[in-house]
């Protein structure tokens, strides 16, 4: 466990402390064939350590949920999140918490992947041929600041462990007992499986997460998780790369052609499944010739009303619901403020807006939607050109074509596991696996002994550029 | 021309039209099959209206010059950077520049690639499967500041167009004139072929710049090409991601086990076929046991002389020299002090240590190089054991094995063009091509006619999960 939990200087210990533990670990393993298996089997006596360390994060815990039902009878946090913080009580959560560090350890590495090899150029009399791989490595030092759950620093710690980083990890303070103990023992287990403990380290207060964000030249990339007021204040305070993972609004469009059936199944799934979700649905267009459609429209909006969700519906597609209906759903049938096309919900309520066209509907999405994730609902027959136009037109993370939203998510995506998910327009996008916490270099090698040297003044001089592909596999060096 | 140059409202109507031109251009080109073609087509249009404009064009680049003149002449700006603003002057500038518009126009598209293809999960009897396809798009709208040379806006304008970007373009104040016109005639060119003129916009003051920068609604990617500091003041002040063109402290190490030969020829390429360059050598470790070879650091440190590199050394290497040597080039033998070996002297200048050890020379890159490209010098037979922890110990974006580290290139390295070379830790590295310019999204589509929903709720009541991977070409939509 960290004293080092106050003030600039200390953050800047933290930080220091993290780069060296990076650097070191990068050398480390540099002379082993098999760092992947080393960074897998320190996970492995991570998760041991945290079985047989579990008393102390118990009562760790337990202070923790002491403080939180303080917090509760004053009305300070909601019970939902206090309940959030007990690792305990519910049936399978601490499994699932040992379960997660065995299963990153069993990912394959995203580290060393050749992306592309390329023969700069070939042999001369004199030289060698030149080759240049584009390699996978790790980022350096993360800092990853989430709330509540206290799971996510195991989560986190495995993860970037994995991928060869470091991280600083910061939870939310209702939780910073447990986050300490999981974060000192998982320290303690990596110092005994021979990696340096400062790979994983915690700070706790707001003061040093606003040190830290200026600490660039140790710090390489920020990974918030949680509201979108976190991220935004993160996004505007760090000097270094911020990987927002943002709440989502999310919209679905329901051409003209689409059939019933599939869509009542797919727009309940989307707003129903896990309604607090980032990736549930929080808006529906509706073509306007479907609401004039008696078989459609009126049973569609029924089959909603039945699976508990409040419908905030336009003029045009509330004046098309007959009255018998809206009588029968009268508290689930409310007039759409123009508020609530930029709502997200989070619970079982849906806006809904008739629209004319597919295009209108592309602008209202590249309009209202956060770019998380958006759907069309159309035929399921190709070719399908307002499908096609749907998918190059907008230009969010995830573009769904008869898929319910719920479908935007890490492991549904079969990326093994979910750093979070990503409405940035760069380094990574939607669900971020592993592969998000890499990046590569470029490696250029001499080929062949005993040869001269490789000079870019040749090519002045009439040797020729070769550029040709060659075998994407790790150069011999 | 824009006539929206100064203000912070201003500077928002440029940034929301550069939105609003971005995604009318996706829409625009979702129809078509050959998005591509139409945009390198603009592209030659836009070649076709620089030359037969180029009587406006020499009129403002004469503007800019004659302004630069009286600078010069007051001592407020460098001749040399003044002859850096002249497009017409020096032979072939002016044709290199069209000839880069119509490069770029043939080059691959980096967009629709499918980076990879997964089938979530099977069909069952009344469901079609779900298939995931990761697809490069366009980012959207590029905010890119550079400094004095005026082609860089032709050539960020062409690179933005190929790659379905937006851009803003704000060039050095010396060179207004010229770029407004150029951006003017790019923009009419653009309306001319079909696309819309926003795509391509100016701004001129470094308000414009300020206010921009605090726009992460409308930007979403900030390039500035430049010197260090300016890249430092806009990482500082941009609330959305940067990618970084810094400057370069290259650094080589000359291990134990090098041919002379080699040596010389590497490092007097890496120093001084352009010295001012980012990738040109500035610090060369030399293994202590080579320093007590006279037949191996006298003859290097002679040819280094005769190249007309000026060394800073340090105590052991340079008491390493003969008496003879030192004095026949008294003025191009200096003592190192501390700082040198921080310093990058864009120069023909050198700074030299003498170093004890593989890992001490890894130490000193890590602490010293800005993580452009390190070198390592060795044996090029293979394995090579130094090669391979020199390779995996440098975290640099280049890391080069017996190669000049002026092979650290867009160019060389077969890209086609290059944006620029980036020093960050995320999205791109290096010599950053076309594909730096993109990123992905996901689509999700169910497979086959006329079946049911999609839903993740049947995940919990017995669907398989199928998750394998299926031909990454684009999806039949």
């Amino acid at each position: 466990m960290s004293d080092l939990t106050t003030g600039a200087s200390s953050a800047e210990t933290v930080a220091r402390q993290a780069r060296t533990a990076f650097e070191h670990s990068s050398q480390l393993l540099s002379s082993s064939s098999s760092a992947d298996a080393t960074r897998s089997s320190a996970l492995l006596s991570i998760r041991t350590a945290l079985e047989s360390n579990k008393a102390r994060i118990v009562e760790a815990n337990k202070l923790d949920m002491e403080a939180a039902l303080v917090l509760v009878e004053q009305g300070k946090l909601s019970s939902s999140l206090a309940a959030r913080l007990d690792l305990f009580s519910k049936a399978g959560k601490w499994e699932s918490l040992l379960a997660g560090v065995s299963d990153v350890a069993a990912l394959p590495s995203p580290l060393d992947h050749v992306q592309w090899a390329k023969r700069l150029a070939d042999e001369t009399a004199t030289q060698g041929a030149v080759d240049l791989y584009r390699i996978t490595c790790p980022i350096g030092v993360l800092l990853c600041i989430f709330e509540a759950r206290p799971e996510v620093v195991v989560n986190i710690a495995s993860l970037a462990i994995k991928s060869g980083n470091a991280a600083i990890l910061k939870g939310g303070k209702e939780s910073k007992h447990t986050a300490a103990v999981l974060s000192g023992i998982i320290a303690e287990a990596l110092e005994v499986a021979g990696l340096p403990k400062g790979l994983i380290q915690t700070v706790e207060t707001r003061e040093d997460i606003q040190s830290l964000l200026h600490l660039e030249e140790f710090i390489d990339l920020v990974i918030p998780r949680g509201s979108n007021e976190l991220v935004k204040a993160i996004q505007r305070e760090a000097r270094m790369p911020v990987m927002g993972h943002a709440d989502g609004l999310c919209i679905g469009y329901v051409h003209s052609d689409a059939e019933l059936e599939m869509v009542k199944g797919t727009v309940v799934d989307s707003k129903t499944d896990y309604p607090a979700a980032c990736n549930a649905l929080e808006t529906l267009l509706v073509h306007e010739s479907l609401l004039g459609k008696a078989d459609f429209w009126p049973p569609l909006a029924q089959t909603l009303l039945e699976a508990g969700i409040e419908l905030r519906l336009d003029e045009a597609s509330l004046s098309a619901l007959p009255q018998k209906l809206t009588s029968r759903f009268e508290e689930k049938v409310k007039r759409a403020q123009p508020q609530d096309f930029h709502t997200e919900f989070l619970d079982l309520t849906l806006a809904i807006a008739s629209i004319a066209s597919l295009d209108a509907a592309i602008k209202h999405i590249t309009t209202h939607s956060s770019g998380h994730t958006d759907l069309i609902l159309t035929s399921t027959h190709t070719p399908n050109p307002a499908a096609e136009r749907f998918v190059k037109s907008i230009n969010s993370a995830n573009v769904f074509v008869n898929v319910s939203t719920r479908f935007a998510d890490g492991f549904r995506f079969g990326l093994g596991t979910e750093v979070g998910i990503s409405t940035g327009k760069t380094h990574a996008r939607g669900p971020v696996g592993l592969d998000g916490l890499v990046i590569y270099k470029y490696v250029a090698k001499s080929v062949g002994g005993g040869k001269g040297a490789q000079t870019a003044g040749e090519f002045n001089k009439g040797r020729k550029w070769a550029h040709r592909e060659i075998e994407a596999v790790y150069p011999e060096l």
